[in-house]
């Protein structure tokens, strides 16, 4: 369960009370109760307001919103308001502020801009985490603490340089052994003393945020920077656990926010939650699969949406309302794929600032009487009716794919063969192709057991870790199915090339030797050619690909389809590698959706891998699975109606609350939840 | 009048002779003679000729130019020379440097360089303009003051950080106030001492230039750096006023230029200026309209072109040529709204650096036998035939539209609902719709006295001011028509929203209440479909409007149209409530130049508003009137000549000298100026 | 010859074993071998290995390479390694660390990194060099030295503002003259003290890299840096030629590149070497005509290939791979352009940092069992074939065209007329329509002597420096064909302009005044209508023409053609002025790709001009001949086979062995090298 204290589906999101006269938040309590809200995020930036100054903490503001929020039954996700330092200590600690990108100072504004090894960053965020803890612990509303606010952020000032000499030392040991990690002979970039190492940036090795002239620095900076913010995280999480053991602690993730290892991060947070703001035009498999990211971070444990707009956006370019009912689809989206939680940032606008357009439970107007609150007291309703039903409930997908931060950052770093790969891009693409048949795919980390799944999908693992290679030729001699992709086995874990043939450390398991790769210009397709009979398996005769192409030879792998243009025509673009008593698949270039999908559906044959529903385009649906009981949910993001096929035996709608059975209408934008015992 | 020695359209413009030998001088006075040039723009960059190092001053050279100007029956526009700091100023007193929007020192270069809020160059400009005033106060050929040059940029310096926390001092009186103002509360930016408040750039609050977290602190850095630049102005403005009391001062003021709050200026100038600078692609409805800004910025008093290129630019992407008759026809253009004089950038082009590709009434082959010359002559000679017939004529317009800097900075600071709002183009488009049927429009302030008027448009008023929208409620009550638009009434001057309903202070007035606003992307339109019988009253059936799209509800407002696509399909776009006498309209979406061009229709239909001509299109016609007697200016700005119906009446042509009425034929390019009893 | 020890052509590339374990050396060996590699180029990068810190200096490991090398009969083009500083240097002298356009202050990092005015980079590059001479002077392997490596990029630091100050002294001798040669008095910008001048940059005079406000300090500060390179780079050359007199000194070049003077350099250089990576969409006419720029520096002395890529390279947006038989047509398209060397970067892959997806002979696999590897090795079999039958011969050209860096400076510098000219697309529109029709041209200097060719084009010639109109004159007095164009003659070399009308010094030939130039945005073209007749010569009606168009009036010259469009319809495009024996010719405006071809042909036509063979499009064909006899290399760049018509005489194709005559196929990618007596 998300917090012991929440035995419903939690309802509500950020709060900032302390932005308005007193007699507001008695107003808002009215309307909470309209709309069944039951927990609100507060003090998400009020550091300023807690400690004016270095010697003062003033608390009583946040303890009347506290007594408040639980005199009206609501809970409280209270943060710690470190996601943004006073301005006094900007004036009075520099320290505090970080060197960008360009070499740059900052001076005061934003926020998210305190430097991760400023020594008077961490002093003052600890001891107001200690003095939150020790205020609250025993508050009745509080039921979950949220540390800072979307960490992110890189500094390069010199205490960061400090900071990442002694992290290298504590990785490396030696210079020796970090000269031979980034290979610094290229260049002649030996380092004899460790203070001749300088944060890769604009003014060093970089020529662009992803332009490096050694990567091996650059990847150590992302690591070395994602555990700088992780630490400050854990100095908060530590005096807070120290005060409140038994109170869950979180912190924010982001959507496909590439800085930060949350794979690292999730082993240190008690429930993972995360932002979710897709645009109008962003795929929805592509939030699906950040859900299913999310949910895979603690191996299936169900996860907070902490936050999501009501109706629109403010910082994207063009801010586009969420149509009728999508804010309903797109919540339930998120409990479909193990959220436990519906929140929102935010309940009520501000007037002021950069964030006063975007969409709130209560808008500027101050009552509810639009539609974005007649929508939001719907699903609060909803919400209340549910209960604890699905509570804790979990996911059993027998389809794991890849996701790995390191693999992500290396990848983009290298110099060469194209600019347009995109790990996402590719997960991604992958990723849809089960979606669009309702397979179930956990997305889990390198470190994961694989045991339980049927197949694993590694798209471009460009970067294989120590012990990987083996675990997966495990994993495939017992029997599973593994896919993965061109530009994959190349390097080690410090970026260095694994030699004797791509893909290195897989060639044994797939059974092919990747000679060369060859870049296409964005103008550019090749074309996929299905051998002889690959009909019978569902396959269509052409399909394209683009991107890169990898020149193979088969080294005991099946050859199930060749290149059909270039001089390279006739070459293996798929191949599928008997081993032990599984397959290890090879797609030797970036393919089209429709070969994807077909792909897949082979796939799911031979590995009997179960659609949760078959159902039109746009249909979606999960399973979630809780003490015997099954709750399947199915959503059409369609503008229309559709049809769906769910057969003889007889469903129960928790929404509702109707019988449901056979060929049967769903409604545009509509959501069931069936429960079966 | 421009200046009281002026008793013709000066004609004239920048001229240089200190940057060429003795001789040069001679033949530009020949050649000035042939091309009926008596007004020059000297001294305008010359500070490190004036004023070789701190303590010396040297003016024999301007002496020179002076006496030899006035010996010829030119005019001196006698400049002030600090548009840009001599270098020795810059190596002996660095703060006179700015530092830019990227927290960059600059060191020595380009111009309109030097920091507002510098002790050196506020002590040194003053001094210099005193030095100058008391020299040239009795000389004949002082026609008028042009102080420095074309006012801009904007500086980060630790100079003006303190300058700035003085003006929000004065601003605001308490930090309290100021916080209120700002919003502090979000994302706690709380500000407990006058220090801690740093200049809005990239290293504090901006993430671009337009990007900002905190509207108020970017707004009032723009109020505050507007101001100092016209301070800087003041302080030499007096000393020039106070030797020279009767000498008009002006500055040069630029097209569309969003920095500087000249409506604020304008009240300090003796006479408004400005500088011309369309491409060949510049619409002409944009350039019409800026001079009728420059018009109003005065309540109608005519104001000098100051600078035009006789032939092309230099410092645009693309600098194409002015067409044969386009110079006369644009200067004619500028006359036709307001102008009083007619002048050039530049008399002779320079041999060296950044403009010497710009064009000149002499050019680099140096002899008065080109087609830029000729053209030039010839239209010295028509304004020399022209005398001081419409010298101190007025423009009598029904129609205010409203431009409002401190609007326009904030709706731009707006963090959402899209990128691409820009109030020069909304303006822009409701200009053209009034510009193409030759109903003239005066372009006011938000201070100016409407009474005079029957119809003020105020396209996005979306800062509405104190005490305006009690005005603009007067004005309707007593019978005036109203329009204003989408993304109105939402925030007062401190860039707040007000809260209730938008459109805020606007809602009585226009009977609606905007619940909601779409942000369309790009590619998306939406369509106006008009109420049933609309076609009565001109109108189509169906239009398109993209952009933004209000949601709104009637509170009493009349629906004329109503949106065709999306899920408010059927909501109200475009409303008009009657309030007292009077109407005040809503177009809740940005709408295509048809439907403003039969809203124009409309609204003239309605308020008896007057064309000065009805002439095909691409005829511009407007109307200047001096003592009784009106000058009808007709402009043919198409390739093809056109014909156009004086009617019966007959008309003097003050050009050709001709009589002229019925349906006659304009020449390609054609001017005519219309003079009637 | 390149060096007297290499009497073949010699094919290697770059080497770094030292970034490798000691066994892999010994299996290059045994792949150079069968490579036929016998020329390696070591030491471009190994400054921190050479020297870990100050005081001491280790080339053992160097001592081995350079012995291994002997042994197995590879020659060494030995680099000084001076193009990337030791980090520790960095650290302890931060006067060796760049300051970039932006005024920021590098730290360390990446390459190319030393400011060429700090101290202690030349103390220590200088002192490096002669160390490496006084080791290496006797070293049997030693064929040839290369200096640095890519010498390039600009530095802005206060070392470099002084040493600029003392470069201009140097120049202009007094301040006087240098205000006057960049006409300060334009905008104030007088100096009255050297210190007052600073490096033009964007905190100066700059508002983007080609976007200046002073065309002369900017132009100068091109030269000083290009000097200051050249100074570093002397100050190496001397120490090495001290110790080995006979040893050839280069140091390699680059593509297009324009920030050094390299027709100065090429004064200093024993042989001209450079570096060769078109991509795949490179027209390979731009190629060829680098080719020809090289050969051109130093009097048709044949260069160096000193690098390309066997198959891809890494830093390009999207590095395709070179296709089957592309390496080996390229490798003799250098050869037939002039190279006596065909060399790669890198004849193996290294496993970390940012080069390590660049192409190389021995690739990550290890083995010589690639497509690569294979068709390096069957180049190097035929290289040996060759053995020294090419070495040393000349290429005749009867065509010049003009290049000059100070044109190419000034001309881009330039603030209008428009922001799309480029000098190197208009040279490689010229140069492309010779090459079309296999005509050798030389690319020559405005040094060049002249007296040998019987056409000499000029492209754009912006800038006339001293001499140069005399000396052209003299050419077509003496029955020369001059070529030049558009936007030409209007400078002098400190880019003030030539008073009296354009094209200023050129007016006299070319018998025409330019008396203004139009630009057109880049939708527009203009036609080219040729005058009546012009069929006979060849031509057709009608053609196009964009970018800039010149208003001109002829002054005895003869019009060719005529605008077809706008108002100067009708006024000359094309003219040809007789004078003395010869012509010279004028093309107004910017012409289309048919246009230059038949003008091409009429030129030779006139001329007499030979093409080495007409072929197919496509087919290109170079001839270089030696003691008499001739080589002509025919190379086929088509996807497809061509038939050549080499007439009855019979040819031996030296790579083949065979003897062929008459209407021949010559296969696709093919090359033959046919030696005539």
């Amino acid at each position: 369960m998300v917090s012991p204290k929440l035995n419903k589906m939690a309802y509500g999101g950020d709060y900032s009370p302390e932005q308005w006269p007193e007699e507001i938040m008695t107003e808002d309590m009215r309307m909470f109760k309209l709309a069944g809200i039951d927990i609100a995020t507060v003090a998400v930036f009020s550091w300023s307001l807690m400690q004016p100054d270095e010697e003062t903490y003033q608390f009583e503001w946040l303890d009347e919103i506290m007594d408040k929020l639980h005199e009206n039954g609501v809970y409280a996700c209270l943060a710690t308001s470190t996601g943004a330092h006073p301005a006094w200590m900007a004036t009075r600690y520099p320290d505090v502020l970080r060197v960008d990108f360009e070499g740059r100072k900052h001076t005061f504004g934003q926020r998210h801009n305190s430097c991760p090894n400023s020594p008077t960053y961490r002093l003052h965020a600890a001891r107001l985490a200690r003095k939150l803890a020790e205020r609250y612990k025993d508050h009745p509303a509080l039921a979950i603490w949220h540390v800072n606010n979307e960490y992110g952020g890189i500094c390069y000032c010199d205490n960061c340089a400090k900071a990442f000499r002694v992290w290298l030392q504590e990785r490396y040991g030696t210079l020796d052994k970090l000269n031979k990690a980034w290979n610094t002979r290229f260049w002649g970039h030996t380092f004899y003393d460790w203070d001749e190492i300088v944060p890769p940036n604009i003014l060093s090795e970089h020529s662009a945020e992803t332009r490096t002239s050694f990567q091996g620095i650059s990847l150590d900076y992302q690591r070395f920077n994602s555990d700088g913010l992780l630490d400050c995280y854990l100095l908060e999480y530590n005096e807070l656990k120290a005060a409140t053991p038994d109170i869950p602690v979180t912190t924010n993730m982001m959507f496909m926010f590439k800085q930060l290892d949350y794979a690292k991060w999730a082993q240190y947070v008690d429930v993972v939650s995360w932002d979710s703001y897709p645009s109008n035009e962003t795929p929805l498999s592509h939030v699906a699969m950040w859900h299913d990211v999310m949910r895979g971070l603690k191996d299936g444990q169900p996860f907070m949406l902490m936050e999501q707009t009501p109706s629109q956006q403010n910082w994207q370019p063009y801010n586009g309302l969420k149509r009728p009912g999508v804010m309903r689809l797109w919540s339930y989206q998120a409990v479909a794929h193990g959220a436990d939680t519906v929140m929102f940032f935010q309940l009520r606008r501000s007037i002021g600032a950069c964030e006063k357009y975007h969409g709130a439970v209560i808008e500027h107007v101050g009552h509810e009487h639009t539609r974005v609150f007649r929508e939001c007291a719907a699903l609060g309703s909803e919400l209340q009716e549910l209960g604890d039903k699905l509570l804790g409930s979990r996911i059993h997908a027998k389809v794991a794919m890849i996701i790995d931060w390191d693999n992500w950052w290396a990848m983009e770093f290298s110099s060469g063969p194209t600019i347009d790969l995109s790990y996402m891009n590719e997960l991604a693409k992958f990723y849809d192709a089960f979606y669009g048949q309702n397979i179930a795919v956990d997305m889990v980390s390198v470190e994961a057991d694989l045991t339980g799944y049927d197949v694993v999908i590694a798209p471009v693992l460009y970067m294989v870790k120590p012990g990987f290679a083996r675990k997966i030729e495990q994993f495939v001699e017992r029997g599973g199915r593994f896919v993965t992709t061109f530009f994959s086995g190349i390097v080690n874990e410090n970026d260095l090339v694994t030699l004797g043939g791509y893909p290195g450390e897989l060639r044994k398991l797939l059974g092919i030797w990747v000679e060369e790769t060859d870049a296409l210009f964005p103008h550019m397709v090749n074309r996929i050619v299905m051998a002889e009979g690959r009909e019978l398996e569902g396959f269509k005769k052409k399909y394209t690909c683009n991107l890169l192409c990898d020149l193979l030879h088969v080294e005991g792998a099946e050859v199930w389809a060749e290149y059909g243009d270039e001089f390279y025509r006739g070459m293996p673009v798929v191949t599928c590698n008997a081993y032990g008593q599984g397959e290890a698949w090879y797609l030797a270039s970036s393919p089209d959706g429709e070969f994807l999908a077909d792909f897949v559906k082979l796939l799911a044959k031979q590995a009997g891998l179960e659609s949760v529903l078959s159902a039109p385009p746009g249909v979606e649906a999960t399973k979630r699975v809780k003490d015997g009981k099954s709750y399947t949910m199915v959503l059409n993001h369609n503008d229309m109606e559709a049809y769906v096929e769910l057969g003889s035996s007889t469903h129960k709608d928790l929404l509702s609350g109707q019988l449901i059975s056979g060929n049967i209408q769903i409604a545009a934008k509509g959501v069931w939840i069936l429960e079966e015992a």
